[in-house]
């Protein structure tokens, strides 16, 4: 089972301040770019994987969907999320996306933002979305990219003229990886991107995009302390569907 | 038009060298999980987009091909191919593959290894390859891995207790890269692994599998140096087929 980090009190407390949870949608830099893979979601029924405070389940209503369930390990997340993004559109649960089990054929749209890449079986899971798809439905999800994850010291190393590289070790070395972000001893799973791609070709689904997302021009003119990400993406966006 | 870098005579003499030009397929490390990736080739037309010496044409043949077409555009791997690998199945022709024509629907295979990453126009390329395959026929490349190919200073950084990192940066950047590998002024063309992927399936592909590739501990065994390969992968696999 995954970690259950995001309802540590430190944590939570971090995390609720961060732009993306401040804002919404429109503080999550990739989001656009993870907007522009989804399909019409016009009557669709939607589950999202790893919903936080709910943001994209309201989005999904506004963009459209019938229905949408929204699945948290948090209980602090759920109830922000039920605080703040309820609908009778909308249900909330918490589950271990480790442990899921979804109805068959239900859904046209899987999505997850942010999340896949704290979980421990990644072959169950995506095995366990392509059956709660119906033919023709689409899955797409955001992990921290592959090349963030990897290294035993992740921090940019500058040099005497300011220029930021990314210390990569253990690309091919996956599994846990422990950090201080928000709090200590955060546990991520790290696994290479082919990994991620053989996954989802293993469990049925046929590869439609690969986004190794960083800043725009224009995004990196807003924030710039933005540019060192160009060096490297902290984003992978993928976009695939059931045939 | 991509650089002729392997008719470079001291580019040449160095590649001549190498383990892979010495031994052929045995001499490459990576060949075996590149093989794993191959279709059954019994009757196969097949054509290798960058054949060199034309180690894998003649493989081809002994896999029960029906014939091959090795391109290069290399006069000096060519004519080493002519002295070592003919065969009356085996056509041998100089063509620059980023203005390549193939004819339509013809191979059940192309291949390609380690040459991809000097091409300019990776879209046309995979758009003509698409187009030379009959529906359910396979295309099975390797090249540099991108997380090798993207830094400005491609070389380790060892700090003094001996551990080794890849330090990159621009890895969002895409286009040229020179580096001095076997001769000065080697031009190579980084493109994110998300790049290949979508260029794919823009070219009508579906995606099979793709292979971050570095040593397994058995050859870590037998090659001590290869050691710091697991650090971060020196190629990328990929495998896709016409549907």
């Amino acid at each position: 089972m995954a970690q259950n980090i995001y309802d540590d009190p430190e944590f939570f407390a971090g995390y609720s301040g961060l732009p993306r949870s401040v804002k919404g949608l429109a503080g999550a830099a990739e989001w656009g770019s993870l907007q522009a893979l989804l399909p019409p979601l016009s009557g669709a029924a939607v589950v999202d994987l790893g919903c936080g405070f709910g943001w994209f389940c309201r989005w999904a209503l506004e963009a459209g969907a019938r229905s949408v369930l929204g699945i948290d390990l948090s209980a602090l997340m759920l109830a922000r999320a039920a605080a703040d993004t309820a609908s009778p559109a909308i249900t909330y649960e918490q589950r271990d996306l480790d442990a899921l089990d979804l109805p068959v054929g239900a859904f046209q749209l899987a999505y997850s933002s942010l999340t896949l890449h704290y979980l421990t079986d990644i072959d169950r899971l995506f095995r366990t979305v392509h059956a709660a798809l119906t033919p023709g439905g689409h899955f797409v999800f955001s992990i921290e990219h592959p090349i963030f994850t990897a290294p035993s010291a992740p921090q940019f190393v500058t040099d005497a003229a300011g220029h930021a590289t990314w210390p990569v070790d253990g690309y091919l070395a996956e599994g846990p990886r422990t950090t201080n972000w928000l709090a200590p001893g955060v546990v991520k799973q790290h696994r290479t991107i082919g990994t991620y791609v053989n996954a989802l070709v293993a469990a049925g689904f046929v590869v439609d995009a690969l986004v190794e997302w960083g800043p725009s021009p224009e995004q990196v003119r807003e924030v710039p302390e933005w540019s060192v990400e160009v060096e490297r993406p902290p984003f992978l966006l993928a976009a695939a569907h059931r045939p």
